[in-house]
């Protein structure tokens, strides 16, 4: 099963290794990750999207909590969060092409960041099926080069993760 | 100095840690980091922005080209690439704020991505600056929650950077 795990952590040396070293410690990938500052720039927030079984990502988060970098963890899988990923697409743009592009961009909500003669940079922000969707959408005419963040979560309503 | 470093890795277990590693390893504080699958699954697109003078930056680049796992190391940040950051920031909504939050968002080309009575989720994507600019206008108005992917990179017209 697919989980979503939020984490506060103190932005120190060190903190990142030891925190992907205990997923890969134990055979898991992760799939996508993503570390930045909060607003108190003494904490950084991580989203770990990572996909196995129930019983060894609980042991794999309560091994974090052990960590003394660790300030929260939290699954918030099940709690359907907002979840949003955010890519840059390169596209081959020619004369040909033109109007069918911007007509998948239109669709998806998407947009043009910057363009030049030969070639432009779609921004997009969706859920992760969003992006796979814009992506197959855009194949056809040419991906030059793809980057994504991978997904940031937050939960609904009032919940918040905090320190 | 502050440095943005792109990343191709083959998608396997550890080699997110040993990367982390050579960062901590010398002191180096990774400021952010995104990692997510490209196009071949196979093979993940890192970013990893981090302050620190050009050369221990490059003793580092040397150090993560030995890496089996690392693919492809180029530091984007001489090229001026273009840099995006997408943030979710949960705000308290009421009656009082809420014709000010909606001017504030429309200034910075947000959205928000959900409400209700209580509390909205606003969606930005921009730079690190201009995603700091919104979130201090924000603040006076109530930030009850941030999160942030940290900035990727693409580099401008034709260079790509591909396995």
């Amino acid at each position: 099963m697919k989980h979503t795990i939020s984490i506060l952590v103190e932005n120190e040396f060190g903190a990142l290794a030891r925190i992907a070293g205990l997923f890969s410690g134990r055979g898991y990938n992760i799939e996508s990750l993503t570390v930045a500052p909060t607003l108190d720039p003494a904490i950084s927030r991580m989203t770990i999207n990572t996909i196995g079984d129930d019983r060894t990502i609980e042991q794999i988060i309560k091994q974090l909590n052990r960590l003394i970098s660790v300030v929260k963890v939290k699954d918030v899988t099940a709690e359907d969060p907002i979840t949003k990923n955010l890519a840059l697409i390169k596209v081959n743009l020619n004369r040909r092409n033109r109007d069918k592009l911007k007509s998948i961009i239109a669709d998806f909500d998407a947009m043009i960041t910057i363009s030049d003669d030969t070639c432009s940079v779609i921004q997009a922000v969706a859920d992760d099926g969003g992006i796979i969707r814009l992506t197959e959408a855009l194949k056809p005419y040419g991906v030059m080069e793809f980057v994504s963040t991978g997904s940031v979560a937050i939960q609904k309503g009032k919940r918040v993760i905090r320190a």
